[in-house]
């Protein structure tokens, strides 16, 4: 095939993308019509030779849609972390068969401690009380009456990507099993600061303790301070209510935080003036570090960022080929401004097109074009938000925190591409 | 209760947004605790209680979530338009129990002409050729390696609110039989730019013929201009693949046009120098004004508001209580600007807060708070685009077309308020 040559944005084949989309340069991927045996300019190339299902009636549609059932192994995968504690499970969101910035509801990934109660929603309340005027009860119609905010915001577990923090050798996984622990909705739900102000919560609480109303009360303290900035009550997650594995009937959302501490099934709200240091937040999410000391309350989520097409396991069909390179971007401290991608295991690195609107604390969708010789090589990215935060390099997070920490790691993360086409994940 | 006395934004009970944020008004909604028989503040008051499943470990979640068992009325309604047609079917979606703009994929509607195909990914092909240089094909893998594009953008079929547009007196429906037929959803695919510079449109190509993989081969003329500008074929919907419902493996979406015109099951794209004048083009899909003229190829969906709560058949629960209006509006030429509101039959109107971000060709969710007094009035609500763009009163728009027109109806809703609480659809 010819084909001009394209304007390089760095080494590795990385293509300038302006210049690209302006050169006129074909891609070469589909196939013509003459070189399939069929004549072009052509009629209906099918008309002849139609399959099936052009010749029949089609079937009936449902009332709730589903996605193909071509799709099925398309689906969240669950770990179980420990025997004897069957009530604690993950659900992985499979981000590298995704695109755009939304995960589908039936997708979106989600931890467990205690298992997926069944609520009866109109049994359910939610209390506010402690540090305030008026204690006060909802029921979920009362709830459903107050005003509501949407806003498309990521979710991510402190956890995710925890085998590249503690395994030794990088284990050769898919971006499911390292990264499914972060997805993205459109949440709306009742500001926090509305039923604050509703039960006169006074100034002396500093903190408010969330309890979920699952079989063992998972239960997070948070600063009121940030309940008043951007938190919500979450009633709705796509347009439609909550699901039972989101929380159903109502979750606290905390953007950009550890998803812990987004109570689901949440049930109550104290308001107090120290944190209760409940067993989740001085155990499994308080952090060790190197020398020994302890950080609790590690609430925002740093920046992250990762490569989805393509990802650890896939296998690039074609040397000297195109490909898209695209990914996801992340912070838990406000919007992504800017990702860079590597294709020479970071020798050099370009700018990748950031595809809007850019939300605060939402994921966003960055793609680069990309030209492969055939030749083994590795594939980073790195994000910055608009604070001027970046990722670590992984030696650097590394020395942070204690040899077997894995919350909140964000370190670059690095894709080895084979020479046959296998991806695999590797310690750059 | 007492109450502070809420500034006015407009008769009929509208409250100043703003004024009302600043005021630390209670809406006094829940129930005081005191109230409920309970001492506050309190320990928490459901510890001596509790529900059973706060007793209980909870269950096993699914590999792919679903919407709590209690939402089981929140679905998409069917019609069958006539006997003898069985293979067209529209399926409306639940718009008076969504918040946010996103639209969950398996609540989105759908009109289907010949039923739904079910199609074997392995075997759809894509078919560009007519006025090109390269006639060329695509099988999904090789069509899922182009650079993509994701936008949130509503989809409208032009034959949504019919009923008003036809009915001489309003039909006592709700808002999901009325307005059920447009949602909003995130789309991405490749767009169509990519695709033609690929084959070589040839300066001729001033159309193109689409047409999809269902028995009866939907299909529709449209202008190559609009092609360049902003469609795509799309693969995703909300992060996964498309659903049957929507044309799985592939549709056209051209961005604010009637839905009829984004082919789903999409396989065939005929470039040539005039329109096909297909069967549905020449019949469903164009209007007879009211001097008889025909207008064909109307695509463009107009500037069109909705308050979906309250909305049609639904029923306050209490007179003099505060509740959030709100609604969705959405504009076939861009952004929303402005949507005013009234609560007193169109006498007085009020600027509706617009929920951002507000997207081009997508749904913008407007909400205004409202004191209803327990009287008997009507809301209305009416969007402006940026373009300047408005909606016509019922019968502006009636004067213009055939007694029996229905496509493009995008009038002023009006909902009545009844005394004893019912909202139901009125000619205002």
């Amino acid at each position: 095939m010819t084909r001009p040559p394209l304007p390089a944005a760095a080494g590795g084949g990385l293509i300038e993308r302006r210049s690209f989309l302006a050169s006129g340069a074909r891609l070469a991927v589909a196939i013509p019509l003459a070189a399939a045996g069929m004549p072009a300019p052509a009629q209906p190339p099918l008309a002849a030779n139609r399959p099936e299902w052009m010749k029949t009636l089609g079937g009936a549609d449902q009332a709730y849609g589903g996605p193909s059932p071509h799709e099925g192994e398309v689906v969240r995968r669950t770990h179980t972390r420990a025997a004897g504690t069957a009530g604690f499970s993950t659900w992985r969101t499979p981000i590298q068969d995704q695109r755009g910035i939304i995960t589908a509801s039936g997708l979106h990934f989600a931890v467990h401690h205690n298992g997926l109660p069944d609520i009866d929603p109109a049994r359910h309340r939610l209390v506010l009380h402690g540090l305030v005027e008026r204690a006060l009860q909802f029921d979920v119609e009362r709830l459903l009456r107050y005003p509501m905010v949407s806003r498309v915001q990521f979710l991510e577990c402190s956890g995710n990507t925890a085998a590249n923090a503690m395994s030794p050798t990088a284990m050769d996984v898919n971006a499911q099993e390292l990264f499914g622990e972060v997805s993205c909705s459109e949440w709306t739900g009742v500001p926090l600061a509305l039923l604050m102000r509703e039960a006169g919560v006074k100034p002396t609480a500093s903190w408010v303790v969330a309890e979920g109303a699952d079989g063992g009360s998972h239960q997070r303290s948070l600063p009121t301070s940030k309940l008043l900035d951007d938190a919500i009550v979450a009633l709705y997650q796509n347009g439609e209510r909550l699901r039972p594995s989101q929380g159903y009937p109502m979750r606290l959302f905390v953007p950009g935080w550890e998803g812990n501490v987004s109570v689901k099934w949440l049930h109550r709200l104290e308001f107090t003036d120290q944190p209760a240091y409940t067993k989740d937040e001085s155990g499994l999410y308080s952090e060790v570090l190197a020398d020994g000391r302890i950080e609790r309350f590690s609430f925002a989520m740093g920046v992250k960022s990762v490569i989805t097409h393509p990802s650890g396991r896939q296998l690039l069909p074609e040397p000297n080929g195109f490909y898209e390179l695209g990914g996801l971007a992340w912070s838990g401290h406000g919007r992504i401004v800017r990702v860079e991608v590597s294709a020479d295991a970071g020798r050099s690195w370009a700018d990748a097109a950031l595809h809007g609107p850019t939300l605060p604390k939402a994921f966003t969708r960055f793609t680069i074009p990309w030209q492969w010789d055939g030749k083994a090589t590795t594939l980073m990215s790195r994000a910055t938000d608009e604070h001027g935060r970046t990722q670590p390099t992984r030696a650097t997070w590394k020395k942070r925190y204690a040899a077997h920490a894995f919350n909140h790691y964000h370190a670059v993360q690095a894709w080895r591409v084979h020479k046959d086409g296998r991806v695999e994940n590797t310690y750059a």
